[in-house]
């Protein structure tokens, strides 16, 4: 059978902030069916996830682009792969069958063609809504997951700083550190996102670093006895201040540099003396390489969430047409939690 | 018995590059005996090492300064501790006894009395030169051990870049990454030390950073394949430039960054995005928290040294009134090897 299939491709590629002029809505002829002896899968998206990375993607070139098959550049005119959820409609692999739900690499658009199945599971929803399984139960909460428990080691008591605290990543680590017993401060862009942290996500304090002159006084402020962790998803001036205000053997993980991605002048520069005599480490992670985690992360995240321990902080959109604008707007601090968009209903 | 003891001492705080007017060699009455009841020890000084990082102590405002014991501002005026090897002249302490050969804290100075035996202890040499046991066998030496392979953890083969690599630790690094199995590249600021490291320290290649227009452009010359692990003791642009041509889950060991212990302005502002990417883990330390190692240090070291395999590079000056040229000299790159001066004959 076939169809029209609407998806989302970049017109050029995007080297600074992106513009809606950046984007086009696209529509092909697509067959809901796999060519005999292939081993396709057909999946209808349901949800998608809309990340920050994407951006270095979408670059002339970037660094990143050789970093894993999920970072290569996207070629513009042509679909974007992103992580969804979805519903197979053909399949000529025998793993799948037509109806199944499925989670993986999909794409910004109605229809994809997953080749080989690759980076494709069958789901298991297990009670929960299916956006859930893009974000809390999906790459957000094993990156939050991980990043903290893996990458960062925290012990109980230690302080924990979370910048972005309200986006899809930050708003779970600092749930997770709570959780597991550490002080936890965050901070966002609005006043209702602070408000938020504090009083529906359990943070000890939260502030709005728009409001701050001197990003150093305000850490040494909510930090008198220093920062043991900082989870940093921004770069640039706040893991500066992060690192001076950092305690002796103080971790940085460093998840993501939102503000770094669309502007290549902009660079961090912590005190290497910091660094040296305060012994502190400073890592970068993918969650692709914290499988070794997985299980630990949706058998704790489903207590949690059957417990009503942990808040699920969902911004979801509609449609494919919705894409472009949901995924400028996490440049510009649109979205509150993870941003999804729903591209079918169920 | 009274004696006259010269020492060192900064006239005033140095907050940039120090100056032979920031020094002063003064002359104290001094008792070559132990009040009663005190469990002090009087040490002659015959070698004390010359270290970068007592910049930092000598500046009149530092965050390295709370950092440890060793770490503590320098009061101007007054006597400055050093590592060296010395021989006990008095006694309080039931563990010492006159003329036994001690490693420790002394000082800038002829004498020194080293309250309650902190930081003291008993030296054997071993066999060895009694310098060795300032830099080879002494701090330098666990440095660069406990720095490559406890904070780096090479495997066999991987691919190590050392600055500052005809210095104290750097020479060394070198040399054990490569006798363990690693290629190693190291640079340094004149040909006559880019020669030593390539010919008689055994280094796989060697470049002068000064003679570089880019240093990005350098390294990626030296490592078409990638760096694995930088050991930094400079950085400033080296650091930038390691961290732009590092493989994924490179390590980068900061033990000093001299370039910018001189100037605070000057910092590194390595790319985070690579940083993520290629999950880079960028670790700061100090050899006090490398003891664990120290046994294993100890051993391996004197084993290389008995079957002639390392080689020591030492740079010896004679007399506290050299102190001062000696010290202002590793801001310079005068010394090639471990900076060391002899203050009194064995």
């Amino acid at each position: 059978m076939e169809m029209l299939n609407k998806y989302i491709a970049t017109r050029t590629h995007i080297d600074g902030a992106p513009q809606e002029s950046d984007f086009e809505l696209k529509t092909e002829k697509f067959l809901l069916s796999v060519e005999a002896g292939s081993n396709n899968v057909v999946v209808k998206t349901l949800y998608v996830s809309i990340d920050p990375y994407q951006i270095n993607r979408m670059k002339s070139f970037s660094s990143s682009q050789k970093a894993s098959s999920f970072a290569v550049g996207i070629t513009p005119g042509e679909a974007i792969e992103a992580y969804g959820v979805g519903r197979v409609v053909a399949s000529g692999h025998p793993d799948f069958e037509k109806d199944d739900l499925v989670a993986g690499l999909v794409s910004w658009g109605e229809y994809s063609i997953v080749k080989g199945a690759v980076m494709l599971n069958k789901l298991d929803p297990m009670g929960f809504p299916l956006s859930y399984h893009v974000g809390i139960l999906g790459f957000s909460g094993l990156t939050a997951f991980g990043g903290i428990f893996e990458i960062c080691k925290p012990k109980k008591g230690e302080k924990v700083f979370v910048s972005a605290a309200s986006g899809s990543v930050g708003n779970l680590v600092g749930q997770y550190a709570k959780l597991f017993g550490c002080y936890v401060v965050g901070c966002a862009g609005t006043k209702q996102k602070v408000e938020l942290l504090k009083e529906k996500l359990g943070f000890d304090d939260a502030f709005n670093y728009k409001e701050e002159t001197d990003l150093n006084s305000a850490l040494k402020r909510h930090f008198p006895d220093g920062i043991d962790i900082y989870f940093d998803n921004v770069g640039a001036e706040m893991l500066e201040a992060a690192v001076a205000n950092m305690n002796t053997f103080g971790r940085v993980a460093v998840c993501g540099v939102i503000s770094e991605y669309t502007d290549a002048r902009k660079r961090a520069a912590p005190s290497m003396l910091d660094v040296v005599y305060k012994q502190i480490n400073i890592r970068g992670f993918l969650a692709a390489d914290l499988m070794s985690v997985y299980a630990d992360f949706i058998s704790t995240t489903v207590d949690h969430l059957r417990n009503g321990k942990i808040h699920v902080l969902e911004d979801i959109s509609r449609g494919v047409e919705s894409i472009p604008n949901a995924f400028m707007g996490l440049f510009r601090g649109d979205n509150v939690g993870k941003k999804i968009v729903q591209i079918a209903d169920e």
